[in-house]
């Protein structure tokens, strides 16, 4: 396993990708871009934000979305990492078992607004960065997030600075030492859940990949095995290096694109997508008017084993909580209330809803057969209501609304757009970004994203 | 264990720790200063070290040592902390298993060049960030370095966020939310070790124990929890809670620092601690003049079973590997050689020292018995040579020169520091320092340290 050498075929693989090879993954990466921008526009209409805006800006002259004001390179990844992710409301890859945008599009923001790139470049580090996200993850395989790392901080912060790193046109010696510098700021827990702590490791996640880059950049050297060995990456952090291993990490490197194979998952809510399927089958059942919310004795949500680790909070005390909550939002859906942003504050949750709360019980079944289409793969809900006079009514989710089985369409995007960003802004930014790729100068894009949120 | 709550305990113990003028701990908190300030001092004097000066330069207000630029907070931290370590010539804490006041110095550094700050809580700020680093290294365990962390970084995460939260006056739930900042960003690995980013490892720690107390002070929460359950930091990072967990954290907090305890280690040599002992011996061996390197057939290096774990290079390249070579070292002083910088440089190590490192063999022997004052605890070194007329020359350290059971004289620190520091600083800098505790004002001394290096 020593002569391996995965660090170094890794770092020369991303360093030689061709533009032309990442094309076929645009069209997700630019759907990808806009989804990104809606959230973190979304994001920027909290008023909770501006102390993380206050603490950045003034730092240097990069781009904080939504404002004029500007910061250093890797605090402008920082602060718009966490706008991106701040509702939970940003895209998800389910290889990852992450949110790859709201790490990669800060990234190449902050870089982008300090120097010149095309549009080709910008989209290609994107797309590498996510297969870098993707392909980290499988590596370290799936105890990694069941033991408690952030996938989206942990491999964001290896994807971020090989996206930076393309961008900034390394050479495969200097994405190398990027590496090894990524390599050691790995960090990020599932305990901050529930907390704008989440939102925050995205970001940091964004800091550390632009800043590995950069430092690499400026010449700063690292070690060259950082991946590989019994004290490397798999070893720290996941379960070794397995026999498949160098396949995941190197095998048919630009042939099939992560993007293009497992998709991104478009939210219509502003909350976990380990809840998504909840909220789509509590919506429908109150939509089709079977039942009051009092007549409901007790409710059944049930798992495949495992399928509600993300939702860590089974009484939560406030919205904020609830969004990695199976009860909460069950609890709203089936009260007839709107999955809005109003719902998921950091407001304590009404005393009717916590009282439904207690009907609610999670169960768990192996011997369900998944859907193909399944999102998470394996993964389902089935909500089932008792009600009290012995009727019992059900819904099952498999491949929740948004999600790669179940798209939005170009419609549905459009309008989450429009609805997040600051008025008139939707119409600028879709021809552009469009036509992201045939752009010389992504410059114009810049100042378009400096219009203010509030 | 559910309801151990330590993280909110030791967040509580923190906030709450009173400052008291008199405090023994104090007087190596002050001679832990003066020699972070030889290690930074010397270490700016590197020409390499530019890059990372370039690279934070401008970005705010606060210290930059040996120059007059500034930078923000966190990137203050960053390159002091990394000058500090650049040499590895800066203190160590055994108990730390790594170098506490090149994370804690830049972290309260960076602070106190933007706050006012009295001198007493600026010294308790540090005895407190190197408590928690030592706490935390106990509570993690022997493991977490030997599968290959960092332990100045992982540490001093936690440590510089309390010293800091501690500066800033937190109270106690933002130093709860400093503390879920700051373990969400524990990482560095070892495998780094013997390149540029071994240093930046412990400025990236300074980094980030500045920035999670910043963010905590400007409002923002994190998990609660964060330390202990099944997946909490020493879930993660060490063997999990133990029985004795609680008490390594909490027990008899301020009644006898580590700091008094296990103490501060002052390096007469600027390269890896863990080949001082080598060093002693092999000194020792020349200046007794009883061999002419040339006759030398073999060398037998000989430590307690993994003590030689720091010293990962056994065939380095550069004097830079050597740092961390048990081989080089031994050979540069049997070879008469100085242990001075330019022998630690990135230049490629000579032939005839390439051929002298042949013939030295690493032997680990279980049945020792190590000295009372062995540091750290249980270590030895044997260094036995073999002539070619079958004359074996033995030497032993156990407790090497600068350790606390073997330590530097005031007159030998004054030298360290003269000779580190630009013409004519120590003079400025040692009676303000030594009377730290009573300034009420260190902007003084934020001034002395903008002298230039070169």
């Amino acid at each position: 396993m020593e002569n391996v050498k995965l660090t170094e075929q890794l770092a020369e693989i991303i360093a030689g990708t061709g533009m032309v090879e990442a094309e076929p993954a645009f069209t997700i990466a630019k759907q990808g871009l806009l989804d990104f921008l809606s959230a973190a526009f979304k994001g920027g209409t909290q008023v909770e934000t501006d102390r993380l805006l206050r603490y950045v800006s003034g730092t240097g002259r990069a781009l904080l979305l939504g404002t004029e004001q500007g910061a250093a390179a890797e605090l402008s990844a920082l602060y718009n990492g966490y706008l991106g992710h701040y509702l939970d409301y940003d895209d998800v890859n389910q290889t990852v078992r992450g949110h790859p945008s709201t790490v990669l599009y800060p990234v190449l923001l902050a870089l982008a607004s300090l120097r010149p790139v095309t549009g080709t470049r910008f989209l290609t580090a994107y797309v590498i960065g996510a297969e870098v996200m993707a392909r980290i993850a499988k590596a370290l395989g799936t105890k990694h997030y069941l033991r408690g790392f952030h996938n989206t901080a942990t491999t964001g912060v290896i994807g971020g600075a090989m996206a930076a790193g393309y961008l900034l046109q390394l050479d495969k010696g200097r994405m190398l030492n990027a590496m090894g510098i990524a390599a050691a700021q790995v960090s990020g827990i599932r305990l901050n859940f529930g907390t704008e702590s989440k939102p925050l490791q995205a970001g940091l996640a964004a800091q550390k990949g632009v800043q590995a880059a950069l430092l690499a950049e400026a010449g700063i050297a690292a070690g060259h095995r950082v991946l590989e060995g019994d004290q490397g990456l798999f070893a720290l952090y996941g379960e070794g290096i397995r026999e498949e291993t160098k396949e995941i990490l190197l095998g048919k490197w630009g042939r099939n694109w992560e993007l293009c194979k497992s998709g991104l998952w478009f939210k219509l809510y502003p909350f976990c997508s380990g809840a998504t399927h909840i909220a789509d089958a509590a919506r429908t059942l109150f939509q089709e008017g079977d039942f009051l919310p009092e007549e409901v004795q007790k409710v059944e949500i049930i798992f495949p084993p495992g399928g509600d680790a993300a939702l860590i909070h089974r009484c939560p005390a406030t919205g904020e909580e609830g969004r990695f909550s199976a009860e909460y939002v069950a609890a709203v859906g089936l009260n007839g209330l709107p999955y809005t942003l109003e719902n998921f504050s950091a407001a304590p949750i009404p005393p009717g809803l916590l009282e439904f709360m207690q009907r609610i019980v999670r169960r768990y079944d192996g011997t369900v057969v998944p859907s193909k289409t399944a999102l998470p793969p394996g993964r389902f809900v089935i909500l089932r209501l008792h009600l009290q006079d012995g009727a019992v009514l059900e819904r099952r989710t498999d491949t929740p609304k948004g999600s790669p089985g179940n798209p939005l369409t170009a419609e549905e995007r459009y309008q989450k757009l429009s609805e997040c960003c600051p008025n008139g802004l939707a119409s600028e930014l879709m021809p552009f970004v469009e036509t992201l790729e045939s752009e010389s100068d992504l410059d114009p894009l810049v100042q378009l994203l400096k219009t203010k949120t509030r």
